[in-house]
């Protein structure tokens, strides 16, 4: 894992002398209970107390801690050049930063970007006094861009690690798929997935009571909502949201199955009608997906296609980005809602991995809703995810 | 659970009066990723739209989200009174604050206090874009008081879990003290604390790679720091750092052994009296300890009483609150160091649960470390944990 972080890392550098950025700096404090995310992928630690990541433009990768959390540092081997301190941060930090004098400090505050926004209000003052009498609190810049950049574009070692996840997690689509019976409630399916997670030596890729999302039939929540005691009757439509943990990185994905009736042999048309114009909404999704394009002409390449058949828009995004988290940061298939900022009119690049995940409703019969794994390639994309080519039909 | 939470909730509106302060804004997002703390004292769940969650001096309880968390919410049923938006948290937010005008708004920021400063800096810039042309933007104040109040002042109901935690606790203590022999390895003996709170169905209490902390000999790495493939051998001391999490509150103590040499029937002299000065220095620490003093002078009590007696001071504070996490907010036992900021001089109160942790290192032999936990009463402390008054032997 440390082996992916120094990869990181080198890439990181690479992306301040593209961005002409001199320094990006990490500031936080106690991060295992407010945590900056931007630890998982630069350092591998936690920390105590007012601490410091920084890497240059010129190539340093410099760490400023609590002499009590120097130790882990160590072991975690992803900084060789570590000052400890006792009482204070500031002057060791005044000094690296003034012997540097960086134009330019990008710090870990973003409006568009959760990812890129762990730097908590506070430490931001803080950081301003340790900074008062320099140049240094006026140069502070959002590291959105350099966040965005070094979490969506994969390596390849990294990219290895998310088909696995995704095929592993099919495999528990697999068997769940087996396991659906008439009878059983949400809770009962959520907890068969759960388990077989966790025989893999495993976690859940959110949070476990969401993870898996269990949805059967025409009366349910939606979606981001646990699973329930509802059970699962003959003309429900059943469809799960789920994703593993496997080596730090997580996969997302959904499926859905219809429940045959006692007196039918298949799916009602209407069912099958609308299993097809979200199979298709994808489908003009992933053709219109290359580098280069804006996420918001993504999502309405299949919003449009869903609405132009009658069926009711989504009230989400079609699809985000998928790396250390399920709901990774940057760019996503978005569309132009206040809520996502700009992030549906940044260009996509290569190697960022998304998620496709249109929705429709059924009357009657409950929601279709398919969700793929995709990585963007020089000319378009490649599947992570084998495909739902066929509703899938159980009794 | 959420029945603790909702006595929260209640003492958090007793708590913004007694405070005149008007409004209690939680402003959030995607809160599994970046998790404001303060969640789980008030609401109970995690969001991945901008969320607003209000608490009023007027007694008003409100949440504002996007619109496929609220099933989420009502199943947790800690807010009654829900609003739901699609495409932008901005009209709700505003027309409910409007409705009530307050003089003052508290938000989750905070340079003192890491559990009160949930609210990165991207969404304060948020926040005030959202309450931009209004006034409420410039009544925005730091909610650390209310935090650290609502944190600190345990109920009955919290108090009770609290006690069980450290029971817990040292129940698994005295289990391992049974299985530390020469020639394990401070790994091992780790592993199987790990399993003995697994089979009690917990999780540790802090980060798993630092809990339980184990430290064997004059070589140690200090404190903060995951255990290694050192071994006990004669003539060592041991010590452990170590708690559990049990209902969702955190226990955290330390316990300190010698390792007789094959030729010893009891510790060497200068252990021995290592240990009684350490014993000693908590005494005279509780002793101080009362609704109304500053922590600094607690630290002080025990650190004068380790300096006087020859030993080195401990390189951190005497003791931090405990609750929902392991260092929680709010006024410590700490020391006028800078980066304990305003901490040390906050007068302490009627219910807040503290450890107290001092060390000494006795050379040649390793480090003596007690961590035991206390609840301020009217006029003291009670002891949490049953206090390590000799120093226990092993072969």
């Amino acid at each position: 894992m440390n082996e992916i972080i120094l990869q990181k890392q080198k890439q990181a550098i690479e992306i301040l002398k593209e961005q002409n950025i001199d320094m990006w700096l990490t500031f936080v404090r106690e991060s295992a209970s407010i945590h900056d995310p931007v630890l998982d992928t630069i350092a591998g630690v936690n920390v105590t107390w007012q601490s410091a990541f920084i890497l240059t433009a010129s190539g340093e990768r410099k760490a400023i801690l609590g002499s009590l959390d120097i130790a882990n540092l160590k072991d975690a081997g992803t900084f060789d050049d570590i000052t400890g301190y006792v009482q204070s941060i500031r002057e060791p930090l005044r000094e690296f930063v003034q012997k540097h004098d960086p134009k330019t400090i990008a710090v870990n505050f973003s409006k568009n970007m959760n990812l890129a926004d762990g730097l908590t209000y506070g430490l931001y003052q803080i950081l301003l006094d340790h900074f008062n009498g320099t140049p240094y609190g006026e140069r502070l810049v959002s590291s959105e861009n350099i966040v965005s950049a070094l979490r969506g574009r994969k390596s390849p070692d990294e990219l290895k690690i998310m088909r696995e996840a995704v095929i592993i997690t099919l495999e528990i689509f697999d068997e769940v798929g087996k396991f659906i019976t008439k009878g059983k409630t949400e809770k009962e399916i959520a907890q068969f997935m759960t388990e077989r997670t966790q025989a893999r030596g495993l976690t859940v890729a959110w949070e476990a009571d969401s993870c898996p999302a269990v949805f059967t039939g025409p009366d349910t929540a939606g979606a981001h909502a646990g699973p329930t005691d509802r059970k699962v009757e003959g003309g429900h439509l059943i469809n799960i949201d789920f994703g593993v943990n496997y080596k730090g990185y997580c996969s997302d994905l959904q499926r859905t199955w219809y429940i045959l009736k006692d007196d039918e042999t298949d799916a009602p048309a209407e069912v099958k009608r609308g299993f097809e114009v979200l199979k298709t909404s994808i489908t003009k999704a992933a053709e219109a997906l290359k580098p280069g394009i804006k996420g918001v002409y993504v999502d309405a390449a299949a919003r449009g296609h869903i609405t132009a058949n009658g069926f009711d828009e989504y009230p989400h995004g079609l699809g985000h980005q998928v790396g250390r988290v399920a709901h990774d940061a940057g760019p996503g298939l978005f569309p132009a809602w206040e809520k996502y900022g700009d992030l549906p009119f940044i260009p996509l690049e290569k190697d960022q991995v998304f998620t496709i995940e249109p929705r429709l409703f059924v009357p009657g019969h409950g929601i279709v809703t398919i969700e793929e794994e995709v990585v963007l390639t020089d000319t378009g994309i490649d599947w992570l995810s084998q495909r739902q080519e066929e509703l899938m039909l159980l009794r």
